[in-house]
């Protein structure tokens, strides 16, 4: 089969899947999390495969953990799958109604995309998740997963349309283009008319590439250059789990915080605090020149100030005032999560109002920002743009809308 | 001022605008509409202009009379802007609101895009439309209107900035890129970034243009092959003025019908009683082999089920039933409207759910697919994607969301 052929399948796949009742897809996923279940050596002989080569290959101790699976991950993603269930079905939901005045009735429903291209890297775990919210919102789901896990996901991709054929959907509703490689990922960018919406997630990367070269719509999925103020009134007894959580917990992902911006006249009592706990944890700190005469660390350089790390660094910089503080996050925020520490409720308000991002936070950790955190029982990706669909992309994000309009012979003046 | 220069303005604007709350946005509505209403000689002054180049251009009449103001119809452009001020502001809606089980208090509102890019063609009520759309909504709005209305726009633009100055926004927050020619469309197209969204309205040409090569989020606006299905048991009384009105109405418009598909059973009543009607009207029918039968007219050829014809020309099929009807439609419809004429509830019900398009009728005119009809006061544009916005775009699709979350120091497990 071509990879337009594979397309093509996955559209006629669709129709089918548009159709499904709510019955019928969570019969699907019971299907799916049944396959899984039943089939962990399967899918750790293939799993150990894609390990041996990251092994070969050199890939980081960080990613082959992201890469590997072992009985209990197989059984969070049948889990996952049994969350996606009792979720409700967003399919056919009413968005709009009224009457004109000459009688037509309009009514605009919930519909589902058709079919949803997802590129990524490397995490087995989001082929079942995105083929999860995917079914569930009536979509087929092509699937692009990186070199580097191409036995496992061959793998489950497989099981999950034996799920679907054993509950009566069509398989074609969730393949993989990765038999094509590269070249898999480039037709999907191509493949306007076929694909509805094309969803990155992955690298910086990836998905700048996906964004400027792809013909079918795109939803950008986001780097978070993630920031925290503390303001002159926060109570530092939260402030700091909050940082700590913040930075610390998962230094890995989109959320995690990259800056902190530290109110002037809180400085010098809140820095000192801040840093001991944050040096027992292993982290650098990158430091503006009024930062580095209150804790020690490394000077902070122009280039840090736009820098996702990934890692136990952070950026550290001292403002006059909220003013200031609001300015260093229009200036470096990707938009994605900021959030601002303060007891004052104005302050707060006037940063929720002003800050232009996907999530705007008072008194919370940015680890927060979360498909599964915002009770959507898993994410498809967090978008950072403004079309569609921003923040954590659940069920909803994955569904379009289209009017129906009755009448009984009217016609236009 | 340089094009890239321009962009930043209306960027700086934006959140000026994003800020500005009711009254303010319409007391700036009701200032254009008096800066117009205290200008009809100096914009028909313009419009000579261009209207003197379209003639020694020799553009078609029709081209003209869309390009053509008098004080009438300056009067509705301020009419226009006056239904707008009368619409409820969508900005800071509530979309969603919910309690996290650890007390984070989550609400998603509806927010403005930011700056929002229209690129369109010679009609200068689109310019006023479209500014006052994007102005209520508190978006800035960057304007490519096309060459030939070039005059005409760029003292509407100077009318509405002097509006803007008048109520106090920043004029910026109104722009052309016009004096900057071709150059101007193209940089839009690059301008990820500084433009949120771009919308392009116009030839088809013009569409696909902006959809292959812009860089920025484009939301796509669209052609219509729109068509209408006689089925077995409709109505003639309803369904002949269903079709006269689809068709001839205004038949340069993307809602315009082109192709009527007529069930098998009724072709030999209908067809000559629907071809009496539209002959007398002027159109030519492009009929199938079993039309031609029935009734005179030439030989539809392949290209002409997917030709949109912008005049009184009517392609006729008849089809064997209600499946074959839909199968046409899914082949050949571009998305935009489909009805049916039936007194069949169930074949009604069944045309609702399985046409795939923006806009799907029951015994309608496909003209009422329109902003205006829906009650929007006006519309950017037909959306025939499905990303972000489907079907007649007002001002709710000139908006994004943010999610603010309020916690109290909570971190995560």
């Amino acid at each position: 089969m071509s990879v337009v052929q594979l397309f093509r399948a996955a559209k006629a796949a669709s129709s089918n899947l548009a159709r499904a009742n709510t019955n019928l897809k969570n019969s699907a996923l019971e299907q799916i999390a049944l396959e899984l279940e039943n089939s962990i050596p399967h899918i750790l002989a293939a799993n150990a495969l894609d390990l041996t080569s990251a092994q070969e290959n050199g890939v980081s101790v960080g990613l082959q953990d992201r890469l590997k699976l072992d009985a209990n991950r197989i059984g969070s993603l049948a889990a996952a799958l049994r969350l996606v269930i009792n979720l409700p079905d967003p399919i056919g939901q009413n968005l709009e109604g009224m009457t004109l005045p000459n009688g037509l009735k309009l009514q605009q429903i919930r519909v589902p995309f058709g079919v949803v291209g997802v590129i990524y890297e490397a995490r087995p775990n989001v082929t079942v998740d995105i083929a999860a919210l995917a079914l569930k919102s009536g979509n087929a789901v092509l699937l692009r997963g990186g070199s580097a896990a191409e036995n496992t996901n061959r793998v489950l991709v497989e099981l999950i349309q034996a799920g679907l054929r054993t509950a009566g959907l069509p398989s074609d509703a969730v393949q993989t283009v990765d038999p094509f490689g590269r070249e898999g990922a480039v037709e999907m960018m191509q493949a306007r008319g076929l694909i509805d919406v094309l969803i990155p997630r992955g690298s910086a990367q990836l998905i700048q590439t996906v964004v400027t070269e792809s013909k079918v719509p795109v939803i950008e999925t986001g780097d978070g250059v993630v920031h925290m103020f503390i303001d002159e009134s926060a109570d530092l007894a939260k402030a700091i789990p909050m940082i700590v959580n913040s930075k610390v917990q998962r230094p890995s992902v989109c959320n995690a915080l990259e800056t902190l911006l530290v109110h002037e006249s809180i400085s010098a009592i809140a820095l000192p605090k801040i840093a001991a706990e944050l040096e027992a944890k292993g982290v650098t700190i990158h430091g503006c020149e009024k930062t580095l005469k209150l804790i020690s660390g490394v000077a902070a350089t122009d280039a840090d100030w736009s820098t996702e790390y990934y890692s136990l660094d952070l950026s550290v910089k001292v403002v006059a005032d909220l003013d200031q503080a609001l300015a260093h996050i229009s200036k470096f925020s990707t938009r994605h999560t900021e959030s601002i520490v303060t007891e004052d409720q104005s302050n707060a308000e006037r940063f929720l109002q002003e800050v232009d991002a996907a999530v705007v936070m008072v008194n919370a950790s940015t680890r927060f920002t979360d498909g599964s955190e915002f009770g959507f029982g898993a994410e498809v990706g967090i978008s950072t743009q403004k079309l569609h669909a921003r923040g954590p992309m659940g069920l909803r994000e994955l569904t379009s809308s289209k009017w129906l309009v009755r009448g009984n012979g009217q016609v236009r003046d």
